[in-house]
C-alpha cells in the first residue's frame, strides 16, 4: 500500500488547486471591510505543514493577507497558557451556536456569556482578560508566542487596521452589550483596539499551516521544536475547532471535510490533522456564511486525496 | 513504542470503569420519562470493538438499555442511504444551535428547517421522510437494517414506548409545529409512534460499539463483513457527531474527549474512532443537558489513555 | 355646537362604508382556513350600537361571520367572571409582544406563560381552564354568556369549525407546547375543540356592537338591561383590547384609531367608545398582519367624524 | 349627579396620595444610575391640570426630578413636528414588544427598525433623526418646545447627566448595533450625549401634567393656549402611550389605570385624560418593571374616584 506521505507532494497540491480556484467564482470577497475588498479573487494559496518534513505548497504562497478570526486560535490558546482553562471558560462558552459570527441575541435572552471563543463576542472577551492582565503590553506577548509558533514576524496591516475599527460598530456593541452585563471589564476602545490589530496581523497560507502544525503535533513548534503549549490547550483548540471553527458552517464543515479548522473573512482557512499536518489555505471569495469557497472546497479534495479522515475510503 | 492494540485490553477498561463510574453520582437519571427513571443509577458497562479484532469489555455488559437519541444514528443512516444526502437534507440543517434538544424556537425565529438531525425536531423530520416512502413498514425496513449492523435483533422496550408516547407532549408540539409550516408531511401520530419505536429500541453497550465499528470502518459491518452504508453517508455520520452529537454540549465533548459521539437519555453514549473502533458506554446518571456523566468520564480517560486523538501525547 | 348623538345617523354610516369599503382591494381574504377563503371580499357592514339609544347600520347587516378572534373577548370575560382576575392572569399575561398571533417563541425562550389572552396560546389557555372546570358544559355556558349579551343565538357553523380542526395543526402545536411546560391541562383535543368551536360561532356586526355596547356601558346587557359582569372585568376587557387587541397591529391601531379594539380573521372588527357606544365593522380583506382593511379604515373615518378619541378636534 | 370637575380637589388628591406612598416601600429606587439612587424613596407629589381650569396638586410639588423616558414624549412630538409621522416611523416601529425597556434582541431577530420610540433603542433612533437635522442646535430646540409646553426653562441635571453617561454601556451598544445596521446614522456619543441630556432635564409633577394637558387639549399649551403640535401628532403620542408607554408593564398599565401614559425610571408617570387633563405624579421606588409603584396607583385610584374612563362605574 502506498504511503499517504508519499500521496503529499507538490504535483497533487497544483492538481487541487487547479481544481478548488475555479469554484472562487461561487463567491465573492468580504466587502463589509472596505480595505479587504480590494483583495483579488484570483489568489490561491495552500501549504502543507507536516509535523516532521518540509512544508509543500502551492499558488500564491507569498501572498500576505490579514489573519481576521484565524487570529482567535492564538490569543484563546495564549489566554488558556496564561489563565487556564477554568478560568477562560468561566467568560466564554464551548458550544456552536447557528447564530452568525456577529450576533448577541442569544447572550440577551440566555443572560450569559458568549456562546464560543470564535464567535465575535466570545473572542473580544477573550480580549478583555489578556488587556485586563497585560494592558498596553497585550499586543506584544501575543504576537511574541504567535512568533514562538511561526519562526517569523510579519507585522499587521494598518489600512485593515484603521478600516477595521472605522466599521466596527456591530463589534462595538457587541463589546458594550457584554460591559453593560458584566461580562466585560476595561476600556471597550482599548480592548478593540487589542482586537482589531490581531484580526489585522499579517500571514500567508504557509503561516497558517505551521500555527496547525503546532496543535498537530501536540503543541510543538514546527520551527523550534520547543513545546509551546500544554495538552490541554492542544485539546480545547481541536475540540473547538471541530464543533464551531467556521461559524454556523462549521457542522456542513465537519461533513465535507472532518477536520478541525478555523476561517477568517480575508479568505484564509487553518486546519489540523491531528499527529500529522497543518493546513493553510488562502483564497479571498466568501460564501454567504463568511468562508472561503475555493478554500472549503481545497481541504475537501486534500481530505479525501490523503485519507486524512483515516478511514482508508 | 508499545502498540496501541496491545494497550487496549479488559484490564484497561476495568479500571477505566472504576474511576468513571463512581462520577455517576454527580447526575441523575432521567425523570422526564417514568419510565426511564426506574433504572438503577449504578448500572455501568464500557465496549470496545475495534474494526479487526474482537471487541473488549467490561461492567454490565449484559444489561438492556433503550436506543432513545442513539436511533437517531440509524434512522439518519438509513435515510441518506434510501434518499440520499441532498434529500435528507433539504428537511433538516446540519448545525449545532446551543439550544436544548426539544427546543424548536429557532425553527420559528428563522421560518425554517430544523438545525441538525440530531435535536429532537430534526430527528422527528428524518422519520417523516422515512414513513413517506414506507408507511406501515418503515419500522421493519430500520430495523432490519440496524440488525445487518450489529447481528442481532433485540426487540423494543415496550414499557418504555407506552411512557414515552404518554409524555410526550413536548415531541407532539415539535411535530404538529413543523407540519403547520410545512416542515413535516403525513399524520404524525403516525411519525411519532415510529420515533418513539426507534427511541425505546433495546440495545446494549456492545451493540452501540458495533454501530461505531460500522462508521469507523468506513460503512462494512464487523459482523458480516459487508459494505453497508455508502462512504458519504459515513462522512455525513461522523460529520455531525462531531459538531452536533451531544446536543448543547457537543463542543465541550469535543474538548474533552474529541471523538464524534452520539448520547441518548437512556445513559448511553456511542463514540467512533475513524479507522480503528467503535466504542459503546453506558451508565443512566445524567448531568443537566441530558448526557451520561460516568459515560463522558470513560471515554475521556479511554481517549486519554489510548491516544485517540493520534497526538502523540 | 352639535351634539355627536345627532351625528351619528345612518347617512353618516353609509359615506363612512363608501370610503372604506373601496380599501379592501388592497387586502386578501384570509386562505390559512380554506372554508373562510369562500367569503366575498365584496362583503361590508358597519353596526353602531349606543348604550342608550338604538343601533344604527349600514352594509350588509345581515351577513353572517365567524367570530375567530372576537370570541376571545367572550370565552375571557367569562372566564374572569368564573374565576377571578387573579386565577386567571396566572395563566396567562397582559403584555402585547409584537409577536404574530400564533407565535410560541416566547413561551419558549422565558419558559413562561403566553403574553396575553388574544393571541392563540393565551386564548387556549383560558379555554383549558374554562374545561377544566366545566368540561362538556363549557360550550353551552360560554354561549349562554355570549346570549345574555347579545339576546340571540346565532349557532355556528360547523364547515368552518371543521375546516379550523382539519388546519388546527399550529394551534395543536401551541397546545402541547403548553402543556409539556405545564402551562396547560387536560385534554388537548378537547380544549381545541372548545376553542375551534368559540372560533367558529357566527355572529354579525349588529351582534359585535352589541358586545362592545356591553363593555361600553360597563357591563350592562343592552339587551336586558341586567348588568352582567363586573367592573372589574370590564376594566380588565378594555385595558387589553387597548393595548393587544390587534396582533402586531395594536400600537399602530391605537395611533390611527385610538379605541379599544379586538379583531378576528373572519374580517370583523368590534370596538368600545366607553360610556358611549359598541361598534361593529365587518369586511372579510385583511392586510399582512391578519386584520380588515377596510374594517380599520371605517373605525378611523367615524373616530374622526364622531371625534370618539374626545378631543374635540 | 354630581359633577366630575368639583370632585377633582385637593382634599381628593390628599387622600389619594396618603394611601398611594404608602405602596412605594414595594419598590426600590432605580439604582442603575448612581446618580438617581440617591433620591429619598418618601418622596411623592401629585399633579392635576385640567385643560381649563388651574393646576390641582399634592405631596412634594416643587421637587425636581429628571425627566428620563418622559422626555421621550417631548422628543418624539418634536420629531414629529418637524419631520413627519411617515418619515419618523420608517426608522422606527409603533408595537409593543414585551421586551424589557433595553432590549436589542428584537432588533437583531428581526432585522429591522426597533420596536416603537418608547423603548431606548427606538428613542435613540429618534435623537439620531434629530440630531441629523439640527446638529449641536438640537438640544435648543427640543427644550425651547418643551418651554413653550410648561411656560418655564428648569435645565437639566448635570450629575444626573455624566451619571447616565458614565453608565451608558447598554444604550452605547444599542445605538452601535443600529448604526452596524443601518438603523442609525451620525456621531454616537453625539447621539447619546442628545440622548442622555433630554433624560436629565429637570422637572416637577406639575410640568408633566402641563405636558398631558397640552395633549387632552389636543395639542394646545395650557400655559399660552397656543396650538403646538398637529391632531396626527396628538394622535401618534395618544396611542403610543395607551399601548406601550410603559414598556413591558404598558398593558397591566392600561388594565389598573386605562389611560394613555408614559413613565420614567426617576419615578415619574405622565398621563392624559383625552379632551380633560394632563396628569403628573412622582415617587422614586419602582417596581421590577423600572415603574414607580405608588405612581401607579395614585393614578389606578384617580383613574377610579373621578371615573377617568368614562364609565359611570
Amino acid at each position: 500500500m502506498e504511503n499517504q506521505s508519499d500521496l503529499l507532494n507538490k504535483q497533487l497540491l497544483n492538481d487541487i488547486g487547479n481544481i478548488a480556484r475555479v469554484t472562487s467564482a461561487e463567491g465573492k470577497v468580504a466587502s463589509y471591510i472596505p480595505e479587504l475588498s480590494r483583495m483579488s479573487a484570483e489568489l490561491f494559496s495552500l501549504s502543507c505543514q507536516p509535523v516532521d518534513s518540509p512544508m509543500v505548497e502551492t499558488g500564491d504562497c507569498g501572498q500576505f493577507f490579514t489573519m481576521q478570526s484565524m487570529a482567535k486560535i492564538i490569543s484563546l490558546a495564549f489566554a488558556i497558557e496564561q489563565f487556564g482553562c477554568e478560568n477562560v471558560f468561566r467568560h466564554v462558552g464551548m458550544e456552536a451556536s447557528a447564530d452568525s459570527f456577529n450576533s448577541l441575541m442569544r447572550i440577551e435572552m440566555t443572560s450569559s456569556k458568549p456562546s464560543n471563543p470564535f464567535m465575535n463576542a466570545g473572542a473580544i472577551a477573550v480580549c478583555s482578560l489578556i488587556f485586563k492582565a497585560y494592558k498596553e503590553e497585550s499586543l506584544k506577548r501575543i504576537t511574541d508566542f504567535l512568533k514562538s509558533v511561526i519562526g517569523e514576524e510579519n507585522g499587521f496591516d494598518e489600512k485593515v487596521f484603521l478600516s477595521e475599527k472605522r466599521s466596527a460598530d456591530r463589534n462595538r456593541a457587541l463589546a458594550f452589550f457584554m460591559k453593560s452585563m458584566g461580562l466585560l471589564h476595561g476600556d471597550v476602545e482599548a480592548i478593540l483596539d487589542l482586537y482589531f490589530t490581531l484580526c489585522s496581523l499579517r500571514c500567508t497560507s504557509g503561516g497558517l499551516a505551521k500555527i496547525g502544525a503546532m496543535i498537530a503535533s501536540g503543541g510543538t513548534s514546527v520551527v523550534s521544536g520547543e513545546k509551546l503549549i500544554a495538552n490541554e490547550t492542544v485539546y480545547t483548540l481541536l475540540g473547538l475547532m471541530s464543533s464551531c471553527g467556521l461559524y454556523n458552517e462549521s457542522g456542513e464543515f465537519a461533513v465535507r471535510v472532518g477536520l478541525p479548522g478555523k476561517s477568517g473573512v480575508s479568505g484564509g482557512i487553518l486546519a489540523v490533522v491531528p499527529g500529522r499536518m497543518g493546513i493553510g489555505v488562502f483564497s479571498p471569495a466568501l460564501n454567504a456564511k463568511g468562508n472561503s469557497v475555493a478554500g472549503i472546497r481545497a481541504l475537501e479534495l486534500l481530505s479525501e486525496k490523503l485519507d486524512l479522515r483515516g478511514l482508508g475510503l
